[in-house]
């Protein structure tokens, strides 16, 4: 490992739990001696990426970050990293793959990408808008929203999109304690007939629910194998896409064994 | 220059003009060879810091920062950053320095730091609510915000604090043209009797005015040299403050000499 990498691979130790390191622990975590790391971490102060603090002269991260993320973001907006994420997602899983952030109380399709595997694939729109209630982006997102949000949304009359479109509160709510658990959402043609979807939750760097990844397949095709492929690709993805995003599942959200 | 500190200053390199840097670029602006170049930027990559894109395989910011970031505001929340400042602002100057941030058509004070260079200073209170037209934190903002907000706050009645506010949107119009030029705003017994106060706007990672950095004296100690003091140093802490926020001034912000 190179000597950048070392004071890179410091950086990787903090975390909201540990936002602040002593020298010792550091050097302790990071297997390196006192001399060494102290060194890595001098370099790292002078240019704004820790900073010292409090009377034990712990680190945190520094200022630097602020105006690099910005950077950042200017340069890598929001949808070309999903963009970027849902490929993989499809060429993993041979489906159709899309990312619908929240506004107000729908969810906005936002990027979406097939695969060439199959002929047949379901095919989205650009900045198609999804009922909550009736898709799996929908569910994913209310299982992991504030509860009065959640009681706002099924205090409305429920359209039924088509015939197999769950529409009754209480049987939804029951959904939402399994999606809670599983970390996934699952529709079977609520939205589209013969559309089989999973979804995951996205959520922002204050651990609020933004949105969702979801992969959607014929019914015709889904069998166990698919589902369970599905599953752990959309689950692994949309982690890595929330990580990407500089956003953080809270601790409730399932980990992924 | 240590390895590290020769790998972070790469990263400094990347700019809003300037988002994505090829191998050869980065080695003349770092004035470093070509095989060190490309070591360190590999390094750099291993760890999201950057990321190569396009045909040409040029590097841009990576991943990382948008993490790192969230978990910097985490530990070190926009307030403490801001107290850090004034802290400062007021120790060079001998008087009261305080930040607020805009809310709708006014402004909060949400920090403010004293000096006690002087038996008498101006005295704030805390989440003390700001016009924007009879302060010269009010002023700094409106210079710096859109032309459309600019005309809805001069639309209404303009409220007289003291007898010395100006409420003539003419007269106004003319203060916001002289520090569009300056880059600070002055108010002499706008708001209070007997304070004299200079203000320099603050501006967010999209170079929007989000608020304002204020140094407020008593009329009585101000002369030609204090205000001087003053204006140079309110610029500098206000210009360090915004860079610190991750914030970034519009291209017409005067800049400083």
């Amino acid at each position: 490992m190179g000597t950048t990498s070392k004071a890179l691979s410091l950086l990787e130790l903090f975390s909201r739990a540990t936002p602040e390191i002593g020298l010792s622990e550091f050097a302790r975590r990071a297997g390196m001696n006192k001399a060494t790391t102290y060194r890595l971490l001098t370099e790292l102060a002078a240019h704004g990426f820790v900073e010292q603090t409090g009377s034990g002269r712990e680190y945190r991260l520094g200022p630097a970050f602020l105006r690099l993320s910005a950077l950042r973001e200017a340069a890598v907006p929001m949808r070309e990293v999903a963009l970027g994420v849902l490929n993989d997602l499809s060429k993993a899983t041979g489906e159709t793959a899309h990312m619908s952030l929240l506004q107000g109380e729908l969810l906005t399709s936002v990027a979406y990408t097939y695969s060439d595997t199959h002929g047949t694939q379901v095919r989205m729109e650009d900045a198609e808008v999804l009922m909550l209630h009736a898709t799996s982006s929908g569910l994913a997102v209310l299982a992991f929203s504030p509860a009065d949000f959640v009681d706002q949304v099924l205090s409305q009359p429920l359209k039924a999109r088509t015939p197999d479109t769950v529409t009754d509160p209480a049987q939804i709510r029951q959904q939402l304690k399994q999606i809670r658990q599983n970390g996934f959402a699952v529709s079977i043609s609520g939205f589209e007939q013969d559309v089989h979807s999973h979804a995951v939750p996205v959520f922002d760097s204050s651990s609020a629910c933004i949105g969702a990844v979801a992969v959607a397949a014929p019914v015709a095709r889904m069998d166990d194998e698919l589902q369970s492929l599905i599953q752990t690709e959309v689950l692994n993805h949309t982690t890595r896409l929330t990580r990407l995003l500089g956003g953080f599942a809270p601790p409730s959200f399932p980990t992924i064994t």
